[in-house]
């Protein structure tokens, strides 16, 4: 079984160890290609019970759920250089209360966020970075570090998953976007941090000359290998549900891999005979950076980046995604659709969605707003099945949320903001006020 | 088979079902109690099969780590009533490259934080919860909600399965200790969380008297149910490693709830024949909050409360733990060791470890700043292996890392602190710093 890099455009292949991150002959993307032929040698049974009986036995490396699907993941893995911090295998949660209320069949929250760093990069982080362990300790490749230029998830998951494997990390960014707290985890992590004095675009020019003799691997938005563990989000969740594929997935995108990631996994399951029949996608955009959103109202036939505005949904805080034509391939295959949400509406929905149980981040909000839009005016149908792509935890937004709580979001009022209740400490007061709280 | 609640004296028992938290006889501790014999009707085997196929098959409610073990756990629930948010099966970690800097065969941590709310709360409240949820629904008891008088991890756990099975949840607080950032979790999911205007003790006297006729189920420490789901972490852990029982367990002990849940599962393992020997287990405490170990240097033979100081370790910040008495039982089962670890140990050992690859808590620094001091003193032999409990994750600590960091923490010396590099956007000159930096 091989799997080997190839050009979206299909200009040329390199091999998976190679550092490169775009076509030589024309600069455009690559993507991680398998042998579908050598993977459909073994029946869909055989898949299925190779998935089901690795994640009953425990062992190392199918104590994680990415690697579970090793031979569809990265098939050129020795197991003794993966580099895993025990991800995927994450919840799906139903919210039988709400599918009820919008007369949904199913509702559920795939929750990406309950891993080891809080996201879900830690899916694909995991990919990249027991390729990079083992073209050093295997191939004897001279890749000193791996780097990136990101203050969120990326670096959090790069940092954690590096600083595991004795692999130096290295995050460069503007010296104006450096705040201890943004950047806790890979500080925690022993990244090297540099914080150069300049702007974004400076920053890339110097990441572009620094890394150029490839003895640093950039582990940029660029590189196709963390689709290969992100993809697996899809698959799993299908497995999850016995293999009754839903009728919907939303995913929240920004930069916009993670969708054709979603969908590359489906089409594997398909082309594999695990499933025959593959579900609509919905790409929930912010619309304060909704390029793709745009795109989709002329039917793709033109893409425009935008000036990202700001938007609680920080992680897709996107103007200019690198990922767009994957995209637009994807959605098109999954006969999807691209909608948007306000602040407000992004805010309102993950603050009634924490109502019943959930502590969603921002991105959530985007996903869970966008499908109440859709059931609403009937894009999505009475009776459906949806499965809500949850990229991150809660816990990372704990001050957005508590501002909500407060009403001191900008230009936002918090439908359901909830605050303490003073009183005296007489129990016959508590008393009163407790049982016209409680229905 | 059966189960029910029992005085820790041996007194009375009362059904699991009964709204009732203390001996009415002596008024001391319940504990729950298993009808072993039944279970020992089936066989060892038996028990380690259904475990792992019920792991492999992703049939609620075995999507849940706790709920796998059910029959161990909670026999009298039925499935509809079960109120999971896909907890347990929690990773562990081995860290082999401290693992060789120590002498040890091996150390891994098991990651307890890693869960919906950040903590091994989750573990024993989809217990509690459950149960409720069944005396309201199928039982018919007139139990209205659920109540907490708690700041941290209990108060998020509680909320957040309340919240879900659709049951009100209130959280009494002493109006100072009010923060919306604390409590950004219960506010978030709609608790009423009521601040009350008075002290600690003050606030408990209102509580008790307000849940006096039973239509408020408490959820406080002194409710043993919660020590059901939090037993499966001994059972679940020994299970990821074949039934190779480790040479030690280390835990961070506040209220002391949780070495003895660690203790029960694991005998009930040794009962039942999946094992046939025991692990020592290490209970760690914040030498700012150190009762048990005061108590330990006696042998036990004496026990004071003792004024617990503020400690990084704000979840076993506790002078007067209520579960003593079973844990200091749990300990002389198990051949147990107190030790203590100071703020500056504490906070030092959890920076180590996030360079390495971890995240974490500030309670699984006092357990591996212990841990290395027994390695160090030779109580932990050369080549034992070792397992420590992480129970909360590092992303609800993320401020006091970055105090860490910073160098911001009163009174201590951050031995690990890792500070941004600020530069001239010169290739040149970042490729020297790199060079410096990466060996």
């Amino acid at each position: 079984m091989n799997a080997y890099f190839r050009c979206i455009n299909g200009c040329e292949t390199y091999p998976l160890n190679e550092v490169i991150y775009q076509c030589k002959k024309c600069g455009d993307l690559l993507e991680v290609v398998h042998d579908v032929d050598s993977l459909k040698g073994k029946s869909a049974e055989y898949w299925r019970n190779t998935f089901r009986e690795r994640r009953a036995g425990y062992k190392f490396p199918y104590t994680s759920g990415i690697w579970n699907k090793k031979e569809w993941v990265n098939p050129l893995m020795d197991d003794k250089y993966i580099v895993s911090l025990g991800e995927g295998y994450n919840p799906l949660t139903p919210i039988p209360a709400i599918a009820n209320e919008l007369g949904l069949s199913n509702l559920w929250i795939k929750h990406c966020g309950n891993t080891h760093t809080g996201s879900f990069k830690d899916l694909g982080m995991t990919v990249l970075v027991s390729m990079v362990n083992q073209m050093i300790h295997k191939d004897k490749k001279n890749i000193k570090a791996i780097a990136c230029a990101s203050t969120g998830d990326t670096s959090a998951a790069l940092s954690s998953y590096g600083s595991y494997a004795g692999i130096p990390t290295i995050v460069f960014l503007p010296h104006n976007k450096i705040s201890i707290a943004q950047l806790v985890q890979p500080i925690s992590n022993g990244s090297i941090v540099l914080a150069l004095e300049t702007d974004f675009d400076g920053c890339m020019k110097v990441v572009q000359e620094v890394t150029k003799d490839n003895t640093i691997y950039l582990a940029n938005s660029m590189n196709s290998l963390r689709i290969e563990g992100q993809k697996v989000v899809g698959i799993e969740t299908i497995e999850q549900l016995d293999y009754n594929v839903p009728d919907y997935f939303i995913i929240p995108g920004g930069n916009l891999g993670n969708v054709s990631a979603l969908g590359n996994g489906i089409l594997m399951m398909k082309e594999l005979g695990l499933i025959n029949k593959v579900p609509r996608i919905v790409l929930a955009q912010a619309e304060n950076a909704n390029p793709l959103y745009l795109s989709y109202k002329k039917d793709f036939k033109e893409f425009k980046p935008v000036q990202a505005k700001k938007t609680l949904a920080s992680a897709i805080q996107i103007g200019n995604p690198v990922s767009r034509d994957k995209a637009i391939k994807t959605l098109k295959v999954f006969n999807g659709i691209v909608e948007q949400a306000s602040e407000q509406e992004l805010a309102d929905a993950s603050a009634k969605y924490d109502r019943y149980g959930m502590f969603t981040c921002p991105h959530t909000g985007v996903a869970l707003a966008v499908m109440e839009k859709l059931v609403k005016d009937g894009r999505i149908e009475k009776g459906s099945s949806v499965v809500v792509i949850s990229t991150a935890h809660g816990l990372k937004f704990a001050n957005t949320k508590a501002l909500y709580h407060e009403n001191k979001l900008d230009g936002l009022v918090s439908k359901y903001a909830n605050t303490p209740i003073v009183l005296e400490p007489d129990p016959e007061k508590v008393r009163k006020v407790l049982y016209e709280k409680i229905k």
